[in-house]
This record gives structure tokens, C-alpha cells and sequence, in this order.
């Protein structure tokens, strides 16, 4: 293992090798949670016409005499209907909510402050009646060609809604990358198998896929293979070689032990590591190289623990991820609920709770399995030998 | 329209409403973000064996001479290979992270401690080689038979990895109730047609159907009816009578204006419903029919604007489908980041944005497209005529 780096310069290394995707298009159905790779702009203004905001009649402020209010109603304007035209005089129009506004006609008056007499429309006393009232005019929301939702922005049922309202049936987002994890371990099996007392069960890839899919960051494929040096160099050569993939993530074989040998076999078909060894706890022996061609993947290499693959997946891969498909990408912050100390001179990544807006930290009771994170939000960064205080904010993954 | 209820009231009413789903099994690989219907237990201690959690050495600490510290090693323990047995004397076994500890040890000492020289393993000075030491109990994080998951918990990436270390491979989770949405109005059209002046492109079931099959809350299906009597009765009665659909939702059509046709043959092909018309701004002519009969849908008659639209999906029929579905469902506090005044008799749910675990409220900007609600995170209830202060805590949906 090189010399230890701190989780800043991590950081920092994969982001300078990180690479960005292509685009592709979806259609609008399929575009949830997707990342917009153009902008959307508007075809036309919204509302494209001044709109009725209240079911009612509309009339001409500047037409009635003082006192009179009584309007004779001379049709009805529908919504989707071409515009009418109010006539000069005590005239009214009834109209719908979305409707166009009938030309001439500057005044909404609600159906509810009306009485309705032998086609006459009689306003309540003392009600308003002023110019534009409960009118939506056109092109107050967006101008025709006003850019509406810029590239970078992940569409949900808001965007999509936006999407829709301007014609945007096929989008161009970013593609997700494609995503190739190899996990390792002698004494892992397949979770539909019946372990002997020393086997346990896989675990990861149903985390690990679970992460990636649900935030639409990439397509996963996964394979296990045991802890046998030529079986791994036949895996990982035809992972590096698969022009496919855009990202390599293994989980194990990273550390000192005798049958580690997903390091060595990398530095053998590549070259070191651009690290290996980050001053953190978890996920001490990550390991990270980066792409060396455009077709060869960028390499996460995780420990095998599954508490120290929850922190390096939240911490380096799934920014990562998210980066390269152009998303928006600050880890949130949020202050502590109370007092928290960390002794080490390891970066604390630390499960959390959150509640109400503040976080507590909750190291894993234990080496740290599955059930240990359960309830826990996420991981915060804590800073080496640290006595933190109420309210001080921490960066959250 | 009946005299208002408060929104109290209405959650109250459609809360007592509310059928459950029943359940249904679902591969591990398709269980994201389902919710569980049964408890999954441990079907062994974990760890199943007493783990070794470091690269190293295996010693009993009673064997050695004070001040000797030098033992033979007389093989490997790899991880899922049958436990070995330490012999007594200064004998040391090679561990690797992940292996069963060898009977009659109680200590690893890792290997970055150790020179190993002629087959013997040399431990620094003063180095830490306790009882216990990094050892990871047989059955200390769970025990055989212990509840890991229990019911109405969502399955996401580390709760899917527990199913998976105890073998789950098919659960039993909720069924996903069958929604069905008809959107009306005839100035709306198709996205992907080209609107005359007076049409606008339909946005609700871009935005509703992302609402509910990103947080997997149901399978939907949408169809669109003009304002037609005739029509709009036609799919009604054909939406009552299919006996697949768990809920209808239907948007548009419940106010008082002329061609609102929804709630009155709502009202003849069923009965009054429950409410109609519920003391907040927006969503004033909301409207809900409780299911009548085990074969009759639940019914959410949403206003047609879209801001109305995505505020009553947030406050009662994203809440409603949580319920059904067995979920944990509390809406969430947070503190306002600056004071608010909302000067209405009615309560407002209005959008707001969060920022480090606080909240500021962003009212739409007018009558209030999708446009509107860009950059917000949701909707707070704000109690009518209230003087909030910077701190106050509101719920959120």
C-alpha cells in the first residue's frame, strides 16, 4: 500500500480523472430521474393567451356606468374555444377557468359574487371589479424561447411537467454509464444458496445495485469470483477490455492478507494505482485508478466490509456518478443534535441519523455489517481528533 | 359544493377511509423500494462464526512466555475454509479478514505488527495482544431468530442487503395499488401535438406518475376526456366498475363553473361524497368518495390548476398510497429559516425550498404553472392568518 492520503486529495485525484458521458434520447415517459443534457426552452409564451383564472363572467371595467351593474350575458366563452369578442356596452361574457379572455373585456368577476337573472348578470354589492382581476396574462410566467430547465437539472415530476407543457416528448439527457462490479471472497455464495458454518451469504451487490439504479446514476452488471489469482486476472482482463464499460468497481482482495489479489493483479495489467490507502475508518485500503483510454473503465477498488463499501460508495462513487452525468453535486450539510468527539487520526465516515433538520452521528457497534447502518441516512465526514459541538455543521454523502 | 372542512378534517376522513393492500411475493432483485409485509428474521447467529477482522496472526494469549513473543506458524486459515485448530504453545495460525478464528484462539495481532522470518512470526514491541482482540463474536450483532426487518419497513439498498445475508431471495412485500387517472378539460391537449392559440399541452400525468412510481406508491394509468357529459359519465362508469382499480384519481371538474361535469355525475353514479371543498389555498374545491364496496375504487377529485394539483398529491394522495401501502407515514418538521406572515382565513400549503435543515416558503408566483414550483422541494402547511416566526417548525409533505 502507498503512503496514506487524505480524503480531500481523493477527492480531488478522481475528480481530475473523472470523465463525462454522451447523451442519448428518451422519450418523456421514461425520462424520470434522468439528467437533462440540452436546455428545454419554451415554444411559445405562457400562458399563450391572457387566461382566465376563475370560473365567472368577465365584462369591461371601463364600459359599465357608475351604479348600474348589470350586465346582459351574450354567450359563453368555453376553454380550448377560439376567443370571443365582448361588444362595447354593459355586455358580459360568461367564462371558465383556462379559458382565453375574450378580447375587449378586462375583468373577471367570480360566479360566486354574482346573482344570475333572466340572462343578466348581477354583481353583488360591494365586490371588486377591477382592471385585470383574476386574469393570468399571457406571457407573464415565461416568454416564448425563455430557457426553462437547463442542462444539468434532473427531471422529476416537476421538470417533467414542464417538459411535457412545451411539446418536449423526446429529451436529451446524459447516459448512464455503464457499471461493472466484481466481487471477491472465498467464503461468499450466492444468497439463494445454504452456506456452511463458514460461508456467508452476498451481500453487496443487492446494496451496491440498489444505490445505483434507484438514482437512475447507471446500468450494473455483476459477477463473483473466489479468491484464485488466475480466475481474477481472467475476470478483470475481460472487465478492462469490454469497451462497454465506463466504471470498474470491485469490493475485497485490496488489503495485506495473503489471497488479497485484486491490487496486484491490477497494477500487473495496468500500473499503480493513482492511490491506495485513504486516512480514513472506514474504508482505509480504497484504492482508486483512473481511466487510462477511452475505452478501458475508471476502477474503484472498495474493501470488502460492507460498512466500509456503504462509505466509499457514498463518499466516492456515487459523486463520481453523479458528475459524470453533469449533475448538480455539493454533499448537503446539516448541524449536529448534540456533542460528538472522534479520537483518531483517521477522517471519521460515519453512518448518521437525521431528524428535524440536525443529525447524530452513529458509529457502527461493530466491525461493522448491514444491520448496524439500519435506520442511519447516510455518512458524514468528520474531521481527524475532533471535538465537535452542537450546531456545528458537517458535509453529508 | 358542501360548507368547508379544515384539512384536519379531511386527512382525518380520508385516513378512516383508507383500505390496506394486500401482499404479494417479489424477487430480491425487483424489491426496491417496496414495502416489506412480513418480518425477516436471522436464520443463523451473525457473525455465524467468531470472525477474524484483520490480516494477520491467530495466538492464544495464555500459550506464550512473558517476554518471548515468537511463534511458529503452522498454516493458513483462509476465509471459508473449515476452522482450524491452534495446538498449544507458542503457535501462531495466518488469519485473514473474513476467516473463522482457529479453536483455541482468542487474538489477532494484524500483520502490520508482525516480521514473519523463517517461518516464524516475530510481534513488535509493545504491541496490544489482548483476550478478544479483533475478533468479531459469533452472534454478536444477531442472533439466530431475531426480527432483522419488520413490517412496513421500505426496502432500500441496505435492508436489501440483510434480505439477502439471510437468504431472502423472494419477500413478501405490499401489492402496489392499481391507480387509475383521468385528467379532463377541452383546451388540453397531447404533448406531442402542436396546440392552436387557445390550447394548452397536458402536464398532470408527466408530473403525477413520476410522483408515484418513483417512490414505487402504485401502478397508473391515465387517459384523458374532454368536457363532454356524455363522455366524461362513459369513462367514469367504466373507471367505477373496473374492479382492478384501487383508487381514481381525476383532475379538473369539481368547481362551480358551467362545464365542471365531474363531481355532479360523481354525485349521480354514486352518492354526495365524503367533502367537498376543504378550508386551504390551493386545492379549495378538492373532493373525496370513499370506496363503497370492496370493488370500488377510493376517489381524489383534484383541482385542475397544477399547482392545486401537486399540492393536494403531497398533502392527501401521496399519504393515502403510503397508508395503503403500510409505510411509516409522518410528514416530516423543519424550522423556517426567516419569519412568514400568510394572511388568508384559509391554511395555505404552500411550496417551499430547504436549504441545511431549514425551510423558506415560496409562494407561487401567480395562478401558478409547474414553472412555478421550480427549485422547491415540496409543500408546507401553514396554519390561516399566521405571524410565523424565524424557528418555528412546520410540517412538510
Amino acid at each position: 500500500m502507498q503512503p496514506l492520503i487524505t480524503t480531500a486529495e481523493a477527492t480531488q485525484i478522481i475528480a481530475e480523472n473523472c470523465l463525462r458521458v454522451g447523451s442519448e434520447m428518451v422519450i418523456l415517459e421514461n425520462a424520470y430521474g434522468r439528467v437533462l443534457a440540452t436546455e428545454i426552452s419554451a415554444d411559445r409564451d405562457a400562458p399563450p393567451f391572457d387566461r382566465v383564472m376563475m370560473d365567472g363572467i368577465c365584462i369591461n371595467t371601463y364600459n359599465h356606468k357608475l351604479g348600474s351593474w348589470r350586465y346582459q350575458i351574450i354567450g359563453t366563452q368555453a376553454a380550448g374555444a377560439e376567443k370571443m369578442t365582448l361588444p362595447k356596452g354593459e355586455y358580459a361574457i360568461e367564462v371558465m377557468t383556462g379559458a382565453p379572455l375574450p378580447a375587449d373585456a378586462n375583468c373577471v368577476i367570480p360566479v360566486e359574487q354574482i346573482d344570475i337573472i333572466d340572462g343578466y348578470a348581477l354583481p353583488h354589492d360591494g365586490i371588486a371589479a377591477e382592471d385585470n382581476q383574476h386574469i393570468h396574462p399571457k406571457g407573464s410566467d415565461s416568454k416564448a424561447g425563455d430557457t426553462l430547465l437547463t442542462p444539468g437539472t434532473t427531471l422529476t415530476a416537476n421538470e417533467l411537467a414542464i417538459a411535457a407543457s412545451v411539446g418536449a416528448t423526446e429529451i436529451e439527457v446524459t447516459r448512464l454509464p455503464k457499471i461493472h462490479l466484481i466481487t471477491t471472497g472465498d467464503e461468499i455464495i450466492d444468497p439463494s444458496n445454504s452456506p456452511t458454518d463458514y460461508q456467508i451469504r452476498r451481500s453487496h451487490p443487492s446494496a451496491i445495485c440498489a444505490l445505483i439504479t434507484s438514482q437512475q446514476l447507471g446500468n450494473i452488471t455483476t459477477e463473483h469470483v473466489n479468491d484464485d489469482p488466475k480466475l481474477i486476472e481472467q475476470k478483470l482482463t475481460s472487465a478492462l477490455t469490454d469497451p462497454e464499460n465506463d466504471i470498474l468497481i470491485l469490493t475485497g482482495g485490496i488489503s495485506m492478507g495473503k489471497f488479497d489479489w485484486v491490487a496486484p493483479l491490477l497494477e500487473k495489467l495496468l500500473s499503480k494505482p493513482a492511490f491506495h490507502g485513504v486516512a480514513q475508518r472506514p474504508g482505509k485500503p480504497f484504492a482508486f485508478w483512473a481511466s487510462n483510454s477511452e475505452n478501458s473503465p475508471t476502477i474503484f477498488a472498495l474493501p470488502g466490509n460492507p460498512v466500509s463499501v456503504m462509505a466509499t460508495m457514498h463518499l466516492y462513487v456515487l459523486p463520481t456518478l453523479r458528475k459524470m452525468l453533469g449533475k448538480n453535486n455539493q454533499p448537503k450539510n446539516l448541524p449536529l443534535a448534540e456533542d460528538f468527539s472522534w479520537d483518531s487520526p483517521l477522517t471519521g465516515i460515519l453512518p448518521y441519523r437525521s431528524n428535524n433538520g440536525k443529525i447524530t452521528i452513529h458509529p457502527p457497534r461493530n466491525s461493522g455489517d448491514y444491520l448496524s447502518l439500519q435506520g442511519t441516512n447516510g455518512f458524514a465526514e468528520i474531521p481527524p481528533h475532533s471535538d465537535l459541538k452542537a450546531g456545528e455543521n458537517l458535509p453529508l454523502y
